[in-house]
Parts: structure tokens; C-alpha cells; sequence
């Protein structure tokens, strides 16, 4: 395994359990011995609370999907400030419950700001810098729509009709198939624990590549007798 | 006079009198008849209301510069939307305390934000659109600061050192030497009545150039007799 702390995000629609999922797999890296910060977007950070306290309290139609992506990277700027690369430099792993893809997926599959105007805008907010591994939750949008009324769950998304969460599905669908070396789609249909089980396979095949890439690296710029 | 509105934007440093002069601006054009929306950055809407109070309560230290740009540029895409695009379309003229001139002198000159990466961030929230004369009120920071004291003003500002403001001031002259044609330059020196007699003079000249504009296009675009 590596020495180096790994930045890992969880994603996908309403009610497909990312919270639930992000804490069992911070205690399943812990139970390995490693040093885990869990964390959440937006939030994260103490000013990028206050801008989720903002974007969760006003009113729905405050402000437009553009608007609302210029707020949540301003908040993704602060969190990888001041939590997530200070937690990475000590060495501990990070898990995120959502990150930029739900700004791609909501704002921007859901709501239609160009997929292009968002990684510009993520680009000069963030730059060159994302996660090692991305869990995408998979779920039918109806089935997560009625699992997390069933939870008493309120998002600023739910009142939306299902078109709209149909379209935020296909953006997280789209996302792992542009990117299949940092993301992995998991089913998360099942119980907890079946879920849970997909995820730390998903999680320790990643750990295996990581390691090995580790060990190459490590024998090629490793000490040479002259 | 052309018929339509016009968007005027007053800038400058701390203490320069920005406030009083947009009011006394919106004032004098009344009574000229015409119909004056006045309003402020950050700020001037409902949602951007809602992101210059999380700025203004935050620790000055909370977010970095850039998070910062990204803040009132969301809330100036907001601003733009709700408040001052609907007045313009009504033909009312719009009057601002502070626009996106600020964001270019205080992040970027003041605190270091590449010109260049504000310039992007303006196309990314507003596109192109900007105002059509800005004010530039122009004095001494030391000055300013003195003057902002005296009146019991705080400002996230005020506490940063002298050298901060005298980069925000050189910013204010780079932005109207780089756009002579929107911007004039005011100083800030003397009593209101004084510096309101150089703004009215301001507006008055670039409102007969307007006028003068008007009826080229009028002259060009008028009904032709066959």
C-alpha cells in the first residue's frame, strides 16, 4: 500500500445513500490502520459551511444554476485550502461525501450550464488538482427519490420533477464513462452492507494499483550505486 | 438625450465618498426627469444581499482572495439578473455604488489576483456587459482611511496596512487609463457639493455624446422616403 494519503470522493443522486457509505468507509480505512479525515461538500471548511448554510436556507430559486456553481466552487476553493490538501500533506486519506462531479451533474446535466463553462470555472477555482478515486453511487432516480422521503430526507433538489433527476443520473453516468481510470460505478442497490461490500472491493482493487505503481516508482527513483 | 437607460458605476477606494455621490448622482438625474434605480456591490438583490452579509460577518481571513472574487461574482451574476438588466430593459437608468471594478482593484491589484484569471471569471458569471460610464472617485488612501474613521465606517478593509490600499488605489488609475472610454476619473478631494459639481459635469458630457450617438443612429436607421 502506499504511504501517501489518498483523496477519495463519494457521488450520485438523491436518496443513493453517499453519507451512510462515506462513513463506513472512512471506519473500514481506519480498521486498515489508516488516518482518515471525512469531510462533505459543499461545506467542509468553516466559510464554506457558511455558503452552504446559504445555499441550503434560501429559497430554491434564489439564484440560477450558474450562480449556484460560482458559490459552490468558491466553497471547493476554501475546503481544499484549508481542510483537504493540509489533511493530504500530513499523510491522511480524505473522504469527500460529493465534490465537483455533483457541481457537473446538478448544475450542469440537471439544470444545463455548459459541461465546458463549469471545467473552465473549475479550473480557475481549483486548477490542476482532483481525487484519487471517485465512488459513484448508481441508482434508479425514482427508487433514491422515494428512499430518501422514506428518511424524512429534504434536499433543495427533491422538489424537482423526475426529469430533472433523470438528467442529473445520465450526467453521473456520463462522468464515469469519461473518466473510467478515476471513477468506479457501484450498484447501490441492496442493503447497506451489501453496498458497502461493492465499495471496499472497488476501494482495495484501487489500493492494490496504487500500491503497485508505488513499488515502481519507488524502484526506479530509489538509491542507484554509482 | 438617448432615450434609453444607462448604467453608471461609482468607484474607488475607502473613504472616497462612493455612497454619498451615487445617491446625490441618482438625485440629480430625477430631476431631469428620468427614472433611477439605485443600487450596490456586493449586494443589490435578494440572493446577493444573502452572500455580502456572509462576506461582510465572516473573519476578514475566513476565505482567500479568489474565493472571494468567486463569491461577488456570483452574487453580481445574481445582481445583474434580478436587479439591473430588468431596470435597463424598463429604461430606467441604473446608478451603482461599486461594481466589478472593485473586484479587479481589491483581489487583484490590493491582494494579488491575476488580472488576467478576473478577466475570465467576469466572461464565466456575466459575459459581455458592463457599464456604460464608470466614475472613478479619486484620493489620497491615507486620506480615505482618515475620512473613513472619522465617520465610524468599518470595513473588512480598514484594517489592512496603508500599503494594501495604495495598491488598490494604483488599480483604480490602471482601470481608467486601460478604459478611458468608460471610465472618468474624479477626484475626491473638497466638500460634496464640490466633488457631486465634477461628477454632474462627468455625466453631462458623456450624456451629450450619447445623445449625439443616438441621433446617428436615428439619422441612419430613420424612416427612408422611397
Amino acid at each position: 500500500m502506499s504511504g501517501r494519503g489518498r483523496f477519495i470522493t463519494l457521488e450520485g443522486g438523491e436518496g443513493t445513500g453517499k453519507s451512510t457509505q462515506a462513513r463506513r468507509l472512512a471506519q473500514a480505512l481506519r480498521r486498515r490502520g489508516l488516518s482518515v479525515v471525512e469531510t462533505r461538500e459543499p461545506g467542509g471548511s468553516p466559510g464554506a459551511e457558511l455558503l452552504r448554510a446559504v445555499l441550503l436556507e434560501a429559497p430554491a430559486e434564489c439564484w440560477d444554476a450558474m450562480s449556484e456553481a460560482l458559490i459552490l466552487s468558491a466553497a471547493r476553493r476554501d475546503h481544499l485550502a484549508t481542510t483537504i490538501r493540509p489533511a493530504l500533506a500530513r499523510g491522511d486519506w480524505v473522504v469527500c461525501d460529493r465534490f465537483a462531479d455533483s457541481t457537473l451533474a446538478y448544475q450542469g446535466f440537471g439544470h444545463g450550464v455548459d459541461p465546458a463553462t463549469l471545467e473552465q470555472l473549475y479550473d480557475l477555482a481549483v486548477g490542476p488538482f482532483g481525487p484519487d478515486l471517485t465512488l459513484v453511487l448508481d441508482l434508479d432516480p425514482q427508487v433514491g427519490l422515494e428512499r430518501a422521503k422514506a428518511r424524512g430526507a429534504e434536499t433543495r433538489f427533491e422538489h424537482l420533477d423526475i426529469g430533472y433527476h433523470h438528467r442529473v443520473h445520465m450526467g453521473f453516468i456520463d462522468i464515469v464513462a469519461r473518466e473510467p481510470e478515476r471513477c468506479a460505478m457501484i450498484s447501490a442497490a441492496g442493503d447497506e452492507e451489501t453496498v458497502e461490500g461493492r465499495i471496499l472491493a472497488a476501494v482495495e482493487a484501487r489500493m492494490a494499483e496504487w500500491s503497485a505503481d508505488a513499488d515502481a516508482v519507488e524502484g526506479a527513483d530509489g538509491p542507484v550505486a554509482d
